[in-house]
């Protein structure tokens, strides 16, 4: 029952990251409890590191506000697979994520990033990258 | 620049495994080597269990096939968001995960899931939901 239309293929970093830069949603996963968590959120590249908003009160901004200097670890996937082909790359970044409270670096992202809801999103998140990886899936040879 | 056109509404835990059901492609998200991890991939639903198949080298089936016989925890998310608008749902399961090594239950799942590289997928991985949340971004009142 394989598939034999569908190759994979490892993405370099750099090849890896502009991909996610191309897209505006992704998802981070961190750790709630003691438990893997994840969800969607809307993403820019700055400088290349990634920048998410986020809600005030949410987990995540708990996770990462509790953090130091450093930051907490965190995993950033963004994706754009067709659904019936199974064509397309899926992208995984790895790095510390902080908790940006800065005015003006919070101003400066505003403009950059859309938000979601009607909650208000007064708090942005920016990740370091330390991993990228990716895969293609592509015609075989 | 708050976006006052979406609304954030919670689902409730059988509708939202009933959205995922309806789609295929899915992310699943546990620990390796103490740092998150998350990768895409495709699930189907069998009698209320998310079921994905995966490559017998990956390490989510080490981090399965390690586990004792309750299976190790891990975060499964799906959703179908619409990047221009932002419309759409989010649907995040956690529960245990087990591989799967019986040869007749091996045999069904085949028999459901479509893989999508031409890498080998010898093994399923089926996850029971124990906590099953999810959102949908819709139009204000």
């Amino acid at each position: 029952m394989s598939d034999p239309t569908i190759r994979t293929v490892e993405l370099a970093g750099a090849e890896a990251l502009r991909l996610l830069g191309g897209v505006s949603l992704g998802r981070i996963v961190f750790t709630r409890q003691a438990l893997p968590t994840i969800r969607p959120v809307n993403h820019v590249l700055v400088d290349g590191d990634i920048v998410i908003r986020t809600h005030g009160d949410a987990a995540l901004t708990r996770y990462t506000g509790h953090a130091g200097g450093e930051g907490a670890v965190v995993a950033y996937e963004a994706d754009d697979i067709d659904p019936a082909t199974h064509r397309g790359w899926s992208v995984v970044v790895t790095g510390y994520a902080r908790l940006v409270t800065d005015p003006r670096e919070l101003a400066r992202y505003r403009t950059l990033l859309r938000p979601w809801s009607t909650q208000r999103m007064d708090h942005a998140v920016r990740i370091h990258p330390d991993l990228v990886t990716g895969i293609r899936l592509t015609e075989p040879d």
